[in-house]
C-alpha cells in the first residue's frame, strides 16, 4: 500500500492487484505499539486508514490474486486467477508472506476443527477452553496475549531454549498466570475424533512423551514469502524470500521489483516493510525516467 | 526516534541524545501527504506523537549536542557538547542532516537578514514582500507553496533543466498564479545594505544576467549529513553520506550503526527513515546478543 501510495504521487499509472488489504496486519489481533505515529492501533484499524490514503490517490485497484508474471521484451505481462491480463513497464512485488505450516500429523485432517492461523479470526471461538500457541516470537507471544482474554489456560510451545520475542512482550505474558511456556519441547502429532482433543510434544533433553489436552492449536512459527507467481524471474534466499539489491529494491529481472515481507530484508515490521515499499516504488520512477519509458 | 522506540522495546538500555525532537522534519512548513497512517498532517504534530511514543518507554532523554564519539576497546565514549560522558557497548549515529548553503556571495552576510533555511520559522515575516526560493526539489516547491500564504510573489530558482519535484506538487504549485519558475538560472549573487534588496542570477542558456528585486531568499537544495562526531569510525560516499551496510545498517566499527538521513540509503523520506531506524535497532539487539554484551 506504501508503494502504491508513492507511486500514484509520482503521477504513475499505476494498478494495485490485491486479494484483500493488509494481508498479515489486518489479521493481528494484539494492538500495533511500534509503528510510529501512533501510541496503540489494531492492525486493522491502522489498515484502514492506510486504505483511505492511498484511495485518496490516483490509482486503479483491481480485487484478484495475480497467477503469473511473465517478461515479454520490455514489458510484463500479469495474468490474475481468473484469466484477465493486464501489461506493464514495471512491476513491484510487495505480495508478503502466508502462515508457515507446521507440517506434523493431524495438522491438515484438523484446520478449521481446532488448527488455526489466525487467532483474531479464531480466537473468540476458544472460551473457557485450553489451546496452544506453536511459536516462541514476538507473533507466538502475541497470541497468547490475545487468547488469554478467551481461554481457560494458553500454552506457548516453543523448540528452541532461547525464547524470541521482544523482553517487553515476554514480561507482560509473565503478568499472566493462565499463560504457561513450555520451551525446549517438540510438537509430534494434533489428536482428536471430529476436533482436536490433545497434542503430543516430547521434552528436548529429558525424552519425555507428553499428551496435552487441548481444544486449540494456533499456529505462529514465521510465514512462507508468496513467491510462486514470479519464480522464474528471481533469485531466493535460503528462506525463499526474494532477493533484492538493498539500495533499490531490484530483483535480478530489470523493472521487477520487490518490497515487504516477500523479499530479502531481514526484519519482518510494519514500519520496515513501509519504508521498503516507499524505496521500491521512487526506485521504479527513477529507472523509467532512465529508461524513457514515462 | 525510532530507533529510540524499538531499543526501549526489546529492554536495552538506551541513552538517546538529540538537541531537539524531529529535526528537519518539525521543520517542515508544508503538510505530510506521504507518511502512511496519516493523510494530511504536519512534521510538527507529527513529531508531537513520535515523542509521545517514545517517552511511553524507559529510556533516558539527554537534550545535548554531540561532540565525539570514540571506541575504546569494545566500548564506546561518547563526548557532549558541554563535556559530559557517556559509555555505551552500541551506539547508532541517527544525526541527520542540515540545510545545505549555497556558497554565493551575499549568503551569510544575509542571514536572518532575509536569508533563511527554515520556511515554517521565517515564512511568516515576509507578508506581502517578494521571495525566492532556490531549489526545483521537492522541498523548493513545498517551500513555495507555504511562502504563497504570506507572500506577494514567490519565485522558484532551479539551476536545472529538469525539474525533480514529484508531479502532484509541480501541479499544485501551476495552480498558483503568484508563484513563478525560473529553470536553467544559476545564482550568482545577494545584495542589499541591511537588508536583503536583491538577488542576482544568470540564464544559462541566453547567458543573460538578470537582476530580481526581492526582500527573502529561502534556501531549498538539499542537506549535509551531521557527521562529524563520528567521522574518524565511518566510512563515506560522495555525498558525505555514512557508509552501512544497507542490511544491517552497521558502519565499518563494529557496534557502530547509522540510520536515517544521515546515511547512505538514497531516498530521504519520513517512512523510510523510520524504517531504517527500526532496522539500526533491532541490529543492535542481535548484535549484543551475539557478542554476550546484553
Amino acid at each position: 500500500m506504501t508503494a502504491g501510495i508513492y507511486a500514484a504521487r509520482q503521477q504513475l499509472k499505476t494498478l494495485l492487484i490485491t486479494k484483500d488489504f493488509g494481508g498479515q496486519m489486518a489479521k493481528k489481533a494484539v494492538n500495533i505499539e511500534n509503528y510510529p505515529g501512533f501510541e496503540e492501533i489494531s492492525g486493522l484499524d491502522l489498515i484502514k486508514i492506510f486504505e483511505r490514503q492511498l484511495r485518496n490517490h490516483k490509482i486503479n485497484i483491481e480485487i484478484n490474486t495475480v497467477k503469473s508474471v511473465e517478461k515479454n521484451g520490455e514489458i510484463f505481462l500479469i495474468t490474475t486467477g481468473d484469466r484477465k491480463k493486464f501489461q506493464s513497464k514495471t512491476v513491484i512485488a510487495a505480495s508478503g508472506a502466508d502462515p508457515r505450516p507446521l507440517e506434523v500429523e493431524g495438522e491438515k485432517e484438523f484446520i478449521g476443527k481446532g488448527v488455526s492461523y489466525c487467532v483474531s479470526c479464531d480466537g473468540p471461538l476458544f472460551v473457557q477452553k485450553t489451546v496452544v500457541v506453536v511459536g516462541g516470537g514476538n507473533a507466538g507471544f502475541e497470541a497468547a496475549l490475545s487468547l488469554s482474554n478467551y481461554a481457560k489456560k494458553v500454552y506457548i510451545l516453543e523448540s528452541g531454549a532461547k525464547i524470541r520475542a521482544e523482553q517487553i512482550i515476554q514480561d507482560q505474558v509473565k503478568k499472566i498466570a493462565k499463560i504457561s511456556l513450555l520451551a525446549e519441547v517438540v510438537l509430534q502429532k494434533i489428536q482428536g475424533k471430529s476436533f482436536v482433543e490433545s497434542v503430543v510434544y516430547q521434552e528436548k533433553t529429558s525424552k519425555k512423551i507428553v499428551t496435552l489436552d487441548v481444544q486449540g492449536i494456533f499456529v505462529e512459527i514465521g510465514s512462507q514469502p508468496a513467491t510462486s507467481f514470479v519464480k522464474d524471474l528471481v533469485d531466493f534466499n535460503e528462506k525463499d524470500e526474494i532477493v533484492v539489491d538493498p539500495k533499490t529494491s531490484m530483483t535480478r529481472t530489470p523493472g521487477l521489483f520487490s518490497a515487504g515481507d516477500v523479499d530479502d530484508v531481514p526484519y519482518k515490521q510494519v514500519v520496515i516493510a513501509c519504508g521498503e515499499g516507499a524505496k521500491a516504488a521512487i526506485s521504479v520512477s527513477i529507472y523509467l525516467q532512465k529508461n524513457d519509458r514515462t
